[in-house]
């Protein structure tokens, strides 16, 4: 089957890589097709991609010496950091047209200065290895999420990513204070002098996060670090709603501006959670509708102890009535295990079987009421499912998932029911104001919904910036906006 | 002299106006000579423009028929607002060609929620104005600079304003939010619901923050509001040189996250600023080469004290070595009194003779170096000169001033001496990796030695983008980037 997946090379990119043969020697182009093959499949395997080879430069000159060839010979690149994508972002087309340009062994971390708390790092750099690097140093990258051990900084970049401390320290967006990329024609765009103000036109390296590699192709990026964590607090909390739970996060927020995660779960989503993960224990004993993962973190030992603060807090909220119960964790171990269930509940979500998934934000205020009204309106427009949303409740940002009907044929429901779900819930995200990608980006998942549902005034601003970064149409073709029809 | 720059309609000028009279009612568009007068200049009287008339809608769809208009009367329109550009921004080109597109009716905080910290705020705003309005719900808008009495939110989005506050809370890109815009083909962009992350593709609030109006009209704002000042410390204190000033800054930065502003200023600029300020005294008794001013503020009266802070920062400073004296204010009227000092010293440094000014900045961690290199390197140059800068050290921006010789001819030392001084001091910057404009915009100003002194691949992408999102050349042309040569 891999052989039968592996085209031919064109002409085309037969001599685009004899060109780039002596400029990338031979560790450079990969065109064995067991070495390629894990590339051309997103890791949910939803997306089958098809491509001859696959560039591996070793540093930003050989990647642009990559992409002017690529424009003089018409072939489109699909950038590649560690196949991380939710939404197909980096996957090839499944006609082969494409080479893979992997930025993996773009791996250096150029420098890190402590003091000023900026780093410049490559786009190969694996998240992981970040985090650890600024650790040596007395500092923290803050921001992590599940594929911490293969998103590449590139990847990162490039989709503006999210996680579990956006409430604190903001999206990719906030904590990148500059980026190199490979322009379109294979000129270098060197943005990475950290400029706490710099007015000089356009600002292109907002362009470029979150771009997904459709503008450039993001070769480094400076990044900001934070204080390390001197401590942290970790606290399980039952709450009655949505709306409580906010009032919650709002009063901590009056008193303090440490609490860097406020995760929001269904009882029915804990449960998941507990029967997926061996060895877990219910953080509460009772019963709640809502359970909550409340994390904050000190810099200085000098400050409040974060867990005392929690409990402070809580203690508070318990008498008010806002929380129905409440566990500060009293070790580590316990702290981890809090964050083990969390981190478990998309795996579980997943074992509960077929169901639509929303990657979807409102603003902050007005969650609440969506996250319950928009679980009732699907569950009533589609019998038998069910509803209900997990996440970021502090960002606007849930994770919204429709359960099929027990006893549906798996593959029925996805082929025919769920587009029209997705259409539906989209539809109920557009009308709160909100968007139908809050931090996966939209690749080619979401691409046409979000044709669909842009207003023409965004779309048209969309298109026009590609075609003018981008106008042999070579860097991503097809994520994110349709290629342009043929004449055009 | 007002008659004689008053051109005449032309008869594209005229058909759009015929057209959009019953639009905008006879308020909509201005006529009268006298009236339009004061909006042909800049305010400090660098540019003379020309236009036949003001357009003033009142509300954004009153801008896209504007817009619309004018796209399809290939009529060039320049938003202004507080007309209080630095670089020429905000004033017509001289030959009458395009109109003034007035945003100054479009005045109205459209919401304002404390709890969330979100305002929804028009464009022709007046700072000061919203400023106070933030405090009258318990917080405030945290950006100030010296022309908050007539600058709008529309001028302040479109050109990233900074001021004395980005220290702590960033320039005016950090404190927006979501931005409406109306689009070179009238359409109107809506990315006012504030998500916290959004992941739809290009960030097109982040490329109308800082174009300068060439992109499109700004009509409103969501901005981030920051919890009231329940406290402030203000400290003066003398330092031997700007080095040891950024050690201390990173020295408090180690303690506390409250630093809000820290100014630097030299002896003769702090002595021009005392000699321009009548009934001013100087804050501290002996001399020092170097002087500060910091302040710092609590949002809580829970939090420590931050005149108390100060002076125990600032007396382990003394005790340290790292300052050489320092004074507390000890009342809101001393406070007053050092951030007059602060906010003549523009007026006094004017007040010197003639002289060429930069606002410049480079990495924070080389500013102290760069300001001493590059006075010394411009004294060399260009014998005579006394160069030197003060201002938001911790922001790696300063406004640099090369002063003339003394007894020059003023005129022939603008016209011929000014433009190398100026080549010079850009290439220092650029050198440095630093921007020829932290705060004020390109405008027409900066304009030639922007496209002289940025990389090709900058140059590519901000014309490409420009030429893509105003095909036709209708938006403030001329600013921040030449139109293109005819027959493109």
């Amino acid at each position: 089957m891999i052989g039968a997946t592996t085209p031919q090379l064109t002409s085309a990119q037969a001599a685009m890589l004899a060109e780039l043969a002596p400029v990338l020697g031979p560790k450079g182009i990969v065109t064995d097709a067991a070495t390629i093959a894990p590339w051309l499949q997103d890791w949910r395997k939803r997306w089958q991609g098809a491509s001859p080879a696959i560039l591996t430069p070793a540093n930003t000159a050989e990647v642009a010496a990559i992409v002017a060839a690529a424009a003089r010979h018409r072939v489109p690149l699909v950038a590649q950091g560690g196949n991380s994508s939710m939404v197909g972002g980096a996957t090839p087309p499944a006609d082969g047209s494409a080479l893979i340009l992997s930025l993996r062994r773009l791996d250096r971390i150029r420098s890190i200065d402590a003091e000023a708390g900026l780093s410049v790092v490559e786009a190969g750099v694996v998240l992981q290895t970040f985090n650890d690097a600024a650790l040596t140093v007395g500092r923290r990258f803050p921001l992590t999420l599940g594929a911490r051990g293969s998103a590449t900084i590139g990847g990162l970049v490039s989709t503006n990513a999210g996680g579990t401390q956006v409430l604190r320290f903001g999206t990719m967006r906030g904590l990148v204070a500059g980026v190199e990329a490979v322009l379109a024609d294979g000129s270098i765009y060197d943005g990475l002098a950290a400029l706490k103000k710099d007015n000089r036109g356009y600002d292109l390296d907002h362009l470029l996060v979150g771009a997904e590699g459709t503008l450039g192709i993001v070769t480094a990026a400076t990044l900001r670090l934070a204080p390390a964590v001197a401590a942290r607090g970790v606290a399980w909390a039952g709450v009655s709603d949505p709306q409580t739970a906010l009032a919650l996060l709002r009063s901590f927020q009056r008193d303090t501006d440490t609490i860097e995660s406020f995760e929001i779960m269904p009882a029915a989503t804990l449960d998941a959670a507990l029967a997926h993960v061996s060895g877990s224990r219910a953080p509460l004993q009772g019963r709640h509708r809502w359970h909550l993962l409340i994390e904050a973190t000190a810099a200085t030992d000098d400050a409040e102890a974060p867990a005392a603060m929690l409990e402070r807090l809580l203690g508070a909220a318990l008498a008010g009535g806002l929380v129905e119960d409440a566990t500060i964790a009293v070790s580590e171990a316990q702290a981890e295990a809090f964050w083990r269930l969390r981190d478990s509940l998309s795996d579980a979500e997943r074992a509960r079987g077929p169901a639509v998934q929303f990657d979807i934000a409102v603003p902050v205020a007005t969650m609440p009421a969506f996250m319950q009204q928009a679980a009732s309106a699907a569950e009533h427009r589609f019998p038998g499912t069910d509803a209900s949303g997990f996440g970021h409740l502090g960002d606007g940002n849930i994770h919204f998932h429709v359960r099929a009907p027990e006893g549906v044929d798996r593959d029925r429901w996805y082929a025919e029911d769920a587009p029209v779900i997705t259409r539906f819930v989209h539809d109920l995200v557009d009308a709160a104001g909100g968007t139908i990608s809050a931090e996966h980006g939209i690749g080619q998942m979401k691409r046409d919904e979000l044709a669909r549902i842009a207003s023409p005034a965004r779309m048209m601003a969309l298109m026009a910036i590609k075609q003018a970064m981008d106008p042999l149409g070579i860097l991503n073709p097809g994520k994110l906006l349709a290629p342009p029809a043929r004449g055009q």
